[in-house]
């Protein structure tokens, strides 16, 4: 276990000889280039199945060398950085407490906390400590490393969120590593992170992608889709996310999920039958209402 | 009745002199700007209720002079455009029967074609002939005059839904200014424009109206919004939409938006239960077939 250091000198600089990216994607590549652009990261290593995205990777300088084999792309590094899909992060975990010591601090961009955590806990034993469990809110529907970006997460939300057993130094590490990609990070339980985001996120992409699920079965969808007005096309953005990505959000956050979408359907009930019953005056409410709402939402972004 | 002159000459810019904009807002500015940038409208009288919104709407170039009367509005006009709230329109027409002669060409842009075929039926009597249904399909969720654009309608579709009695000269003369416009228009039956707006766009609308007033109602909501990703801004931009307007478009529009609201609460439920059942071979074919569905969506863009 790592000693806690003293933590007043929180304007320094953190340095790191070494970081390791499982999952070189949007999100862990731009956490690797928001870091090299800083120059806080001497070098950066790929880890992923596929060698040639790793290749990509590589020609795009967002990491410097890469391997296929995780005891290779994980040996030296001071921190790793999970950005796989929920359960190929959580069996990862696993592997990774026979190859890495307690003094290396392992965070993860998940878009559910408790599930992930569990699974730390399980797996990683003492080295649950040394676990940070994290979530930047900057996503785009866009994926793969070729969407990469160093400034995705500049003015953008990161929570944490630790346990009681998490090293306060290593959570005070993380922290700064974000600050210095330019993100806002906050702390929250790991519960309240994950029913939050059901509502937030996670309801929203069950909207979207039963919408142009729907549209997808009519038979003679090519006719509607000339028809498509620039809302549908916003409105459907999410829908092109990652399918196992989402898949693993919803069945790794499943209760408050679930609550989520019978609260919606309740809520689209209510608005299906002011329509029926002609109700211009309550149809009109809800939907000033709604604009009204919709006003004061800030977006993960911080300005 | 106007005697149906030589078409063949579809090439020829239509001069008008005078066209009166009823609803000076994004979609009636939109279209006075698009005209008069392109030289073929000698004056603009704007027509509506607000004196404030009118002179904006002269102050910004938009009309050349208003009325908040509408006998003096529409006096002289060689077309009117209603683009008023469907319930409005209806009003409207009744109004006009007695105000313009049988050669002056009515057209609108409301998101609903049966209704406001039936009430000019009604409305008209003989002048239905002059009536050209017509729905552009470039919305924003901004409103008002000061987000009219003189290239709202550039590689934008319009539908316009001519009936039998539609006189086929004024239709073409409408198509003509639409093209001037920028817009690739295509002319459908009615009833199938309605069935098809209520999936692609009059749905779509419910939806996000329903996700954001579920936020809303949450005791806690302003816990929710920093968390808020950009994802849920895009998915819900539609829920800023006018209120009035949209009140009118789904109570003109009742059948096809309660079918397909029907049909999406039914596939919602179905995802809901794969997830409740943990069948993520399922949920990630779902969201495989979303994804390859949208990116054959065009939008209501041409190009």
């Amino acid at each position: 276990m790592a000693e806690e250091p003293f933590l007043d000198d929180a304007e320094a600089l953190p340095r790191l000889a070494r970081i390791t990216i499982i999952g070189v994607g949007m999100i862990g590549g731009s956490f690797a280039l928001s870091l090299k652009g800083k120059g806080v990261v001497d070098e950066v290593v790929g880890y992923g199945r596929s060698r040639e995205r790793l290749e990509t990777a590589k020609n795009l300088g967002v990491i410097d060398r890469f391997s296929c084999d995780l005891t290779e792309a994980v040996t030296g590094a001071d921190l790793i950085f999970l950005a796989a899909p929920i359960d190929a992060s959580k069996r990862l975990l696993k592997e990774l407490v026979s190859l890495v010591g307690p003094e290396v601090i392992i965070t993860d961009a998940g878009s559910v906390k408790q599930e992930i955590i569990s699974a730390a806990r399980e797996s990683l034993e003492e080295g649950l400590a040394m676990f940070i469990p994290g979530h930047p809110i900057a996503g785009k529907e866009k994926t793969g490393v070729t969407a990469a970006d160093g400034a995705l997460f500049v003015d953008h939300r990161v929570v944490l969120t630790p346990v009681e057993e998490t090293n306060r130094y290593a959570t005070q590490r993380v922290r700064r590593l974000w600050e210095i990609a330019g993100a806002d990070v906050v702390e929250m339980d790991a519960m309240e992170h994950d029913r939050l985001l059901a509502m937030t996120s996670h309801l929203p992409h069950a909207v979207a992608f039963a919408l142009v699920a729907l549209l997808g079965e009519q038979q003679n969808a090519e006719e509607f889709f000339p028809l498509a007005a620039g809302g549908f096309y916003d409105l459907t953005r999410v829908a092109s996310s990652d399918p196992v990505m989402w898949r693993d959000i919803f069945l790794n956050n499943k209760e408050p999920v679930l609550a989520g979408i019978d609260g919606y359907i309740t809520v689209l009930e209510r608005i299906r039958e002011l329509i029926r019953l002609g109700n211009g005056t309550e149809l009109e409410a809800i939907f000033e209402h709604a604009r009204e709402t919709r006003a004061r939402i800030r977006t993960g972004r911080v300005v």
